[in-house]
């Protein structure tokens, strides 16, 4: 273990993993022909012991191994079928690589209860773990009444392919009103992933413990940057790392996110660290239908990275498999016990995380502090380092993205991410030093893919507004 | 301690405490003259080892002791004033007494939003108590602004009464909708306490620790059964009790329950345990306007007492000052939780308990069955142990209450609260055995008070209906 984690080092570092790195193919930046088998990573000892414990001490691995697979799908072929959502899908990509660990599949009620109420769960040996988000799996009564006495379902994607088997199932109702308000605070209409897969949805929900047949792949370019925690780790344990600190993000990057990753770095450093690494982990899931979809994100930061603006060195980019559900300080719990799974044991976290507008009033729906708040007082995160965001805003005197400086506010810029938005969609350029100006493409690229003639232009705003 | 408890046994034993029995005046059963001052309970050492330690470790106690009364009374008259609901006094009274211990006045914003998220707090000491309904003060744009930079507010009564002095305070925004959904998991019009005390209130929250000038009184004739819980551990031990087991209700007893608390008192000396006593603990605060009174509930459970049907030797009657939220699964928490602070151990708990009907939906708000589950996983409460109501129901091969035997369903009538209701107020009689006469007769004095004339009756129901 410790020799191969030297060995890696004698190789190049790259932001991304040695094995994406090697199998680069130059049709496209970001296509690689074949990644790193599960298998491989389950013949070694991977992780390392410097490396933070996963929740509930081991990782789960819901993917059957391959000399069982044809026995199961056998199984599986008898057994009545629940076809997914493509959110769904999501979720069981979530809870098959551990994200979730120590869960084994989609909760039954005792883990749906005390996700709702306690935001944790209490393992039999007493240890709590947190658990903000309900990972369920929702049926309707001709479903249910479909399953009858069956012990177990199959789980199938859109094309009738068997994904999963979940046995030893438990049905219980869905009090859809109760679920929405206790994890959203709210129950306006208008929540992205509530009208998306909840709203709709059936009155029961199904648990059960997950048997995954097909290794979750999306099949757009991106596969390879979905690193299981069991490769993160590996990667990390590659890298040495002594400190690995992560960064969840769903937006484009600009250079007062860099600045606040290498500063971060610097304090990490200074507090004796030898080797910190950043785990920059964009959300791959589901997300709201005016945020930049992931693989033109992925394009963007690749650009940042490409740029220098972050170092590769330090940098491992992945891509988090999880749906987005813009549920604030109950999400960021979620955020942030995904990744210390994944290795992390230091989370950057920023104001309003997994926030947004009120659906139906002028405010925001979360207080804007609540987030660091409700994180660091939450039940089994207690491990993880906390690390609040700093404010980043454009400084006229440096021309550059520095932290503000509240004795001299005349000089700075708040640049939103509506403005940026805005921006981006008029083709026009933000102040030097906002964004590397390879980011800045792509992201008047992508606006630009979204209108094909002159007409739809937004208005422009004055980057002078605060 | 151990000498004081043997003395107090060879005193007779009454269901209402040693003082209240030596203080019983003749003109009203319920009416005595004075009760032991809190002073006497202060000079004493009360809690027996053998009882459960109040959470925390220590009994919140905010009374300002006599001889500092002058002086934080002449204080407190230059700090600006806040005038308090009648359900705002109720809490101040909850939190002077140490029913919410380890809190020592109203939340501060760290610890509403862990009651909100986590439905506990999380002590410095890194021990976890139980805190699932925020007690909070609320206050209005015009309030705060009167406050403005003063660390201290003076609470008034209606009558511009010096209650309590709040200090140190923190402000801090009041989201009531999402107090609401986290509280209620519904935001839908009509829930009692919501529309009564948050639904107009102000949009800020102050938060601080109390200093409590005057000891709250009702001046109803029935303060001498408000036991604080330091004076109910003080006779818990004066009865030497090895158990305590809390027996929370808001409705009039009945046969069904007086046979759950016999049965569980059966159950707990099977265990062991020698002197098991039953803190009889009617809820006396705030409650919806078609539940029965508080002083028609005293009477007839004064008459149930009377009339034998629980054995007065092993039983405290004693009123809970808390306001009813009708939460469900999160106030049972809170109801459990604050029994512990008076020293009981075991905590009955039955179907739907906190619940209600869904204000604007024809269902139960809340599963029959939540209210247990969450109860038995339920941060904070690890030390308590529930005891989950067995379903009793009326016999008509005994004419008698008894636990319902699904072997023989044909055999059981239920009886639910408002089909009692209904024969009460119809001047019915229920089938013998249901309740004794002496409490079926309070209660239809109670609906007859309510229906001067003959008109008003409510429908015959069957009471065969189940």
């Amino acid at each position: 273990m410790a020799a191969s984690t030297m060995v890696s080092l004698t190789l190049k570092i790259s932001p991304f993993s040695q094995t994406q790195k090697t199998q680069l193919t130059s049709h496209h930046p970001l296509q690689f022909s074949t990644i790193k088998t599960r298998q491989t990573i389950r013949d070694k000892t991977l992780i390392s012991a410097a490396l933070i414990a996963p929740d509930g001490g081991k990782l789960s691995d819901l993917i059957v191994p391959d000399p069982q697979k044809p026995f199961k799908n056998e199984q599986a072929l008898n057994f009545p079928k629940i076809k997914l959502s493509k959110i769904d899908l999501e979720w069981v990509h979530v809870l098959s690589e551990g994200w979730a660990s120590p869960l084994n599949g989609f909760m039954r009620e005792s883990e749906f209860l005390q996700t709702l109420h306690f935001n944790s769960l209490r393992l039999n040996d007493g240890d709590v773990v947190n658990m903000s988000v309900p990972i369920v799996l929702a049926i309707d009564d001709e479903q249910k009444e479909r399953i009858g006495q069956s012990g177990s379902v199959a789980l199938v994607d859109g094309h009738h392919h068997i994904i999963a088997i979940l046995k030893d199932i438990e049905i219980y109702k869905h009090n859809k009103e109760e679920r929405i308000a206790r994890t959203w605070g709210t129950t306006a209409l208008g929540l992205p992933y509530v009208e998306e897969a909840i709203r709709s949805s059936g009155n029961w929900l199904i648990g059960g413990d997950l048997e995954v047949l097909e290794t979750i792949k999306y099949h757009d370019g991106l596969d390879q940057y979905r690193l299981s925690p069991a490769q993160l780790r590996e990667e990390f344990a590659r890298r040495n790392a002594d400190a690995v600190f992560a960064f969840q993000l769903r937006n484009p990057v600009h250079n007062g996110h860099a600045l606040l990753m290498t500063d971060t770095r610097r304090r990490l450093l200074e507090m004796g660290y030898k080797n910190p690494v950043l785990l920059l982990h964009p959300l791959g899931g589901f997300t709201k239908a005016d945020d930049v979809p992931l693989n033109w994100r992925m394009k963007q930061h690749e650009k940042v990275l490409e740029d220098g603006v972050l170092d590769p060195e330090t940098t491992v980019v992945s891509i988090f498999p999880s749906p987005m559900l813009y549920a604030g300080p109950t999400e960021v719990q979620w955020h942030a016990k995904a990744r210390i799974n994944a290795g992390a044991n230091f989370y950057i976290v920023g104001r309003d995380p997994a926030g947004m507008s009120h659906p139906t009033e002028k405010r925001d729906l979360y207080d804007a502090d609540h987030g660091k708040k409700v994180l660091s007082m939450a039940p089994g995160l207690e491990r993880l380092n906390i690390l609040p965001f700093k404010v980043a805003a454009y400084d006229k005197t440096q021309n550059k993205m520095a932290f503000f400086d509240p004795s001299r506010p005349q000089d700075f810029i708040f640049i939103s991410g509506t403005k940026m938005r805005t921006l981006a969609k008029n083709k026009e350029s933000p102040p030097d030093g906002f964004m590397c100006p390879g980011g800045w493409e792509v992201l008047v690229e992508y606006y630009d893919s979204l209108v094909p003639a002159d007409n739809g232009r937004s208005p422009k705003l004055s980057l002078l507004e605060s």
